[in-house]
């Protein structure tokens, strides 16, 4: 098995060689032209806020092997102070791990981690393995020398592509996504776990974005393997329907339905947010992925998260903690914002996916670039 | 004061003098050309859910007098056999009383009344002495002669044009809408709860349509006050952008937010479906109304309903009750639809009302019909 | 119609007429021997929590009106300064208005009411006509000149002693529980909103408690409607079987089942809560609840709401709001804290209230002190 | 290691030598005079509704491994008909996987393992490894020849006693546990995921009862870690504080609290009631607890989930389904019942652990029989 790895790469890259990253030299959204409200940060990526750190574990090997792993570390991967955190499920075929805990005690307490469906356990456990081995107790749930844990980590199935009935994902790889963990730019596309992944009948998989919104950033990171083809709008525009080639569907009746598919969404911001303010911002994710064509069908795992990074050390329990808040009726610039940073995580994850073969010569076709830029030209929806 | 209703002119319609209701002779949304998918029922509204009668009593009198009540009665009105239900909150900035009860029960037992924020009370109470005075006791908390009631009436704010804090809905209003519902065509626009409700800086109000799926029916009514000018989406084009002129706000500094304002959505289906299937058609509505670009600000009181008309004497309370159920996986359809029938009964709302004004000269501008028809024809979205 | 408010008579109170105020003569649950866990505030009641008050309007009139309205104003009646809050529904079949706003917001901006379960909305609407009248606006809910209101107002029905389809709260009782509002003692049994219950086949009503652990303070105050006979336990003796005379069935028929009846629990704390931590105190009522036998039948609308009376300015809007708050790992003791205190809330409720003949003839024997010891004796539960 | 597993002792137990299950020979509650409310079914356990097979897996294995797993299957290990369920967080510091999907699809699809905290990932991957070599695929996700699972596995923390960061808990575990997996009698005390807990400073572990009401049977299943020695109460008696002795915590100061462990509460039942009304039985199961004393403190995972095994082939996709449902106004009896089960189903745990000597030394003492008979005696609550 081959097993990639973007830390390495993704560390040259902040050298220039951006050769060897070809997924990542594709054009985003935003440089094609497609019409988003808002202004992003630098990166456009859920690391513009601030200590926000994601890394990847890709597994592509042989026939059949199209799965991985994803960490984003709220506060980098040396620093396991918990946020602040709220979670919404808007249609719960999925999983999403260690929710119980952010409901009840506000805070999110180590990293998040998403991967394929039935590689949900292995994660969990080597997430606790990591922290065991690194000494980075959950704040929330220390009590002296011992401490339990209780990791939050996601899914999407990819068992079109992968053989995800092989549990290909191994300790080693949460291990190395973790580790690799970095700010900066964020790989898009076919890695970690969003490596096997199909989304509006398009090739599917990890995609970020950002907003500024006056001193605050607000970011999204989606792994997205949601929505039928004729579903798909951009910016308004019913590209799917203009685009019905390709759908790779043909060799795969048992799945061909509208239906399947999921997305997760992890919101971030640096807002003074509290938790339950923050399940405010995991519920307007919904908003994003349906600007994006999705009616979140039974079968959709459609699951957020959303958390905050302000309010350090919040999760201390000597005496009181000190805390600020942003008051509700200045929260709503923060609405929208996760709306926009939503919806253009869901098409940057379709432009940076490549085409992909796997499982049962299933070929996932990427969206081409230039016919979005046509269908969008046609809507006038294009930006000159 | 000048108490419209609708009942009597809408008898005379179903005669087919339609030349009485001048709001009424306006076009809907679909007969103007707006591409929205999917097909609608003989009504293309929440009536078309068999059964299902809307009332609206409606009170525009003098300067400042812009408001009323409209009633939704899932089984008609002389039936008080409860449904299934299920409600969520997007945003909570408002009230929805009763549903406690649907959420615990599984049933809404009696009808839905909207009205404005500060005549929920009036209303609520109103509605049980109708049950009192016409014997249409709850089924669900009916014990030999005594019997409680839990109404479920819902708001929207309509203070800027109204004057609420004059509480001027009566309990007669309620009588009057209960009494005068029927079945067959629904006013829209202002009328009703909606008469003096502003939507996306136009005139706003009460609006409808409804989906065929297979066998089934689905249809939302929505009461909408929601949203700012620059929001405003209509299948995917930017309409609001594009209408600058004549936003409602020059004189009304305090409420110029993009961020106030509420929508009650209330969907209706006819497909066998258990209450917290229910709860899912309602999480749906959300979609329907983000795709008219909405972010649900945070003085927002977006709270939606859904029941179904399937499963007559689910409240007996005798033995077991014998149920048919729409298993999961054919469930997806009906989510579509409502995220459809949504999006459309907001276009309609706003293009059934009327120019109007209201308390301190407000003057709110209704959506003009060949301006929504100049923009869609810019951006390739008018049906011919 | 004779109307009662205590508000009177507590004033004498405070300069020590105790005689007075018959009702508030008896001896309460700790002074009969009771072995509580726990040390109470100076008052043992929910106005040990600083700022609260609490004021009631006692209708008692003829041969069938038994009913009334209770107010617990947070920070006092001259204060609408917003509280943190947050809320339970142990068993929904009641009403609490305003929760989907707490819920969002995280807020309680306005009093909290209690009446019979068909005067909800008079109630509601009443106190919205009281925040125009004083200028009392919500600050969550103000824009400029502008505000809506959401009030919360809960109930329990006392259609068994109380003509409750006579409508017989009117809003100028609202106003007088409001504006009677007091710190200091707080009057229990037949008042306010407590005024024509049964609980545990006992008269029931209004009852408080408090608790303080370490700098900190937790009370309850119930209006307790709940329960059948046999279920009671004081303290874990089974008393309710132990004096099974005079329950109050026999000309009721329609009402003898164990599992109807309601019961309100308010929980207040002056410890630095967020809202999401509020909600935990508020699920600690059904314990405190449990312990005195009750399962929480079908019928019973169990509503619990808990707020903190710190972070005053909480709900200020401009910039960023400097908040304190406890840790999670501090926070067990106000748990315990709340069951005991809802524990003996619900005592004191069955202890103060006078055996009340209403509606239909039916008396209603108050829980008769001698009998309670014999019982707690029997089970070597009772203190010296 | 020695790995013990009740699957052959328990076969040997059906044929009557009792004498090789030396912890199942100690009496249970009932037996001692413990004078719990309400009739038990034939076994006194989960097992009474009929289908219900549980299994164990025990691992014991020189100082410090003291864990395992129990397996709960609704139908049986032979039937993956996925069954109505529901689920209740009390108090949410721990994990119980899979409830996102149970929330949505209203099913609970496949069975109910519970372990220690740091093997949930392990038994969860595990489950699927199960359904993939048995072909037992989960009926609401399975779709041609794929399938995703969401297995429900639930926890508590035995890193007193046990070796947690050890990872002990392997597939072939849970293997065992499902495998063998039977009706009849249920083992337990300190048996399968409960091994290594610790309830109210006494040894705890799984326990079990169940309650017979009119023509359907209620039972609980416990894996009990929670509650401090002191807060122990059975029956109402203060048996916690009667019986300081032997409090386990001298040698492990980090955990003297008594906020922290946790409880899982299983509850079957074979009434036919809807996912909305499951999860009403789940939430009296906090009310069963609560007699026993506990107060949920911050950090518990007490968290419910219950089923019913009527309505077979509900899952089913084609066309409609036929269900019964059990009106609400009869459920009311079931929600004692869950009461009570619960609570006789700790105290049956308590009961059934011998005392355990695991990690560090940390010995960890049983309940005494006949200290408990006379701590009853003392408050008169000990049947003759």
């Amino acid at each position: 098995m081959r097993m990639m790895s973007w830390c390495a790469p993704s560390i040259i890259f902040l050298f220039g060689v951006a050769s060897v990253l070809p997924a990542q030299d594709k054009p985003r959204a935003r440089n094609l032209g497609v019409p988003f409200d808002g202004t992003p940060g630098p990166w456009n990526a859920i690391t513009d806020v601030r200590g926000v750190e994601v890394g990847d574990s890709t597994l592509i090997s042989g026939d059949s092997v199209r799965t991985g792993v994803t960490a984003i570390l709220p506060r980098g991967k040396r620093n396991n102070d918990a946020v602040f955190a709220g979670w919404f499920s808007q249609n719960g075929d999925g999983e999403m791990t260690g929710t119980t805990w952010i409901e009840e005690s506000g805070f999110l307490d180590g990293p998040i981690m998403i991967t394929n469906t039935h590689s949900v356990g292995v994660v969990r456990d080597a997430v606790i393995a990591w922290q065991v081995k690194t000494g980075r107790k959950p704040k929330t749930n220390t009590y002296g020398e011992s401490f339990w844990s209780l990791p939050v980590v996601a899914e999407t199935y990819d068992g079109r592509l992968n053989d995800v009935n092989g549990f290909h994902v191994k300790p080693q790889h949460v291990f190395e996504a973790l580790e690799g963990a970095q700010s900066g730019r964020a790989p898009e596309g076919s890695v970690g776990g969003g490596t096997g992944m199909v989304c509006y009948g398009f090739k599917g998989g990890i995609g970020t974005a950002s907003r500024v919104v006056g001193s605050y950033t607000v970011a999204a990171l989606v792994q997205c393997n949601c929505g039928a083809r004729q579903q798909l709008l951009v910016t308004g525009a019913p590209v799917g329907r203009e685009i019905p080639e390709s759908t790779p569907r043909a060799g795969d009746p048992a799945l061909d339905r509208a239906d399947l598919g999921s997305i997760i969404i992890v919101v971030a911001t640096d807002a003074p947010l509290l938790p339950h303010q923050l399940k405010r911002l995991a519920r307007r994710a919904t908003m994003g992925l349906a600007r994006t064509g999705s009616t979140s069908g039974n079968g959709s795992g459609d699951i957020f998260i959303a958390f905050s990074t302000a309010n350090p050390d919040a999760a201390n329990a000597a005496g009181t903690v000190d805390l600020k808040m942003l008051p509700n009726n200045q929260i709503s610039g923060l609405f929208s914002a996760t709306v926009e940073a939503t919806e253009e995580a869901i098409i940057n994850a379709l432009l940076a996916a490549e085409t992909m073969t796997g499982a049962d010569d299933l070929k996932v076709t990427a969206l081409p670039h230039d016919r979005l830029r046509e269908v969008l030209r046609k809507y006038n929806r294009l930006n000159p």
